[in-house]
């Protein structure tokens, strides 16, 4: 039988996993759950998806349910996908933060045997369901975060799944994942923002290549990079300010003139030329 | 006659710019001017220049000199350059910085006409005569800064080199120029360093394209960098104060758990989608 698919959320995640899904199991059925109906009338009308799931109809549980939204709707959107959930249904988010989504996860469904965090770490700044990309998980690395309640059938399933996509995986605990990515990604696009807000305003008819690379970031949505900081402020809060503490520390060294020590500074984030 | 040439400093600037007038100006005759004997040995052995200049030698000045050095090294090599320099001699520089070279230049050749301080905009992290690329300046933007004692042949001349390569000209106060480079390149490179610091140590497995491209200019050579920064110091201060400043509003706003405020803070630098 062809396996079902629930894909909540169509934008850059969630319409890239539904075109991926479809090249590597073309049988498969995937339904959409989208709560911004201009997204999703572009999904279907992009054949995203075959149709936008109605909750109230009756029908089988989903084979797997991926839920693609941002943390702040995840405890709703697990309330909505409950009718078609079942014993056997896999259900994996995208979160780019872990701790809260488990905690949710095990509120919604405790005990379930399906659920899989996972963080396939592939984004770009482009967002809503026109952006979608079948290759944006080739060559991505997938961090999941099983549950205590996670049974081995469905680690199984999401890490067949995953490889499938091209994607490498690999399993961390939720606090490691969330400490790793405060520090990789969250602050960068945070970084990103502050840095692009200084200049807002300024004449950027002289900005080169650096400025550009630097503040890429700042082209993602605020309101959900907003939200994802939020998510995960305990871990990212200390190194915001460990990040302004050496910039005024560079500060010191060029109000001191003091040319060697600025060097070793800069050294110890060297990354080396090519 | 040929033209005669002398690029001094012949790193990824004074590579790439002798590799490019070549292309446009094949009959001159471009000599090198290297304190490091290697990258003089690799520069001559590539063909970016048909040997290295002996100041001590007689001969005609040069009809220009380039100079592609950083801030620090700037006031020795214009004494070094002396013998080579006559009255129609144009000499350039292409420092990231204007107001400490413009000093340097005035003090070393007072009232001289010739004189034409200039930036090219452009750069990679590379660097070393073997990342010499003709086509560095290609559509970059350059900006000369000229002195009251610059005159209009030297200027003219100027202009039409840097068409010539392909770049556009423009004509900015010098201290404009270090105020709004400060905030387009100097203070990205140094935060790109104190990003880059903060995760020195930690596993980079799970970095994805937004931390390499946020930490892109920490590829950059650290020393060449404290020298820029330092040279630049005045402007370039209080932006790292500034930018301090909004990290650490960023940190209360997360611990307040303002989502709206801090949606807010975001929006302010974003840069929109694509």
């Amino acid at each position: 039988m062809a396996e079902r698919v629930l894909v909540a959320g169509l934008g850059l995640l969630g319409g890239s996993f539904a075109r991926a899904l479809r090249r590597v199991r073309p049988d498969c059925r995937i339904l959409g759950l989208e709560t911004d109906p201009v997204h999703g009338g572009q999904a279907r009308a992009l054949g995203l998806v075959e149709g936008l799931w109605d909750p109230g109809s009756a029908g089988e549980p989903f084979d797997l349910v991926f839920l693609a939204v941002p943390p702040s709707a995840m405890a709703p959107v697990l309330e909505t996908i409950r009718p078609g959930v079942g014993v056997r249904t896999l259900v994996m988010d995208a979160c780019s933060v872990k701790g809260p989504v488990l905690r949710a996860m095990a509120q919604a469904f405790p005990g379930h045997g399906g659920l899989v965090p996972a963080h396939p770490i592939a984004g770009s700044h482009a967002s809503g369901p026109a952006s979608a990309d079948p290759a944006l998980f080739t060559g991505c690395q997938v961090v999941l975060s099983p549950l205590p309640s996670t049974e081995p059938w469905a680690l199984t399933a999401a890490r067949k799944l995953w490889c499938d996509l091209g994607a490498g995986v690999r399993e961390m605990e939720a606090e490691d994942h969330d400490r790793t990515l405060a520090l990789l990604s969250h602050l960068p696009h945070l970084a990103a923002f502050a840095l692009a807000g200084l200049a807002s305003g300024a004449d950027l008819s002289l900005a080169g290549p650096g400025f550009r690379d630097s503040t890429r970031l700042a082209r993602c949505p605020p309101g959900l990079w907003a939200d994802i900081a939020l998510a995960n402020r305990e871990a990212l809060g200390p190194l915001l300010e460990a990040y302004a503490t050496r910039l005024i520390g560079l500060k010191g060294l060029l109000d001191g003139g003091d040319r060697a020590e600025l060097q070793k500074c800069l050294m110890n984030g060297a990354l080396g030329g090519e």
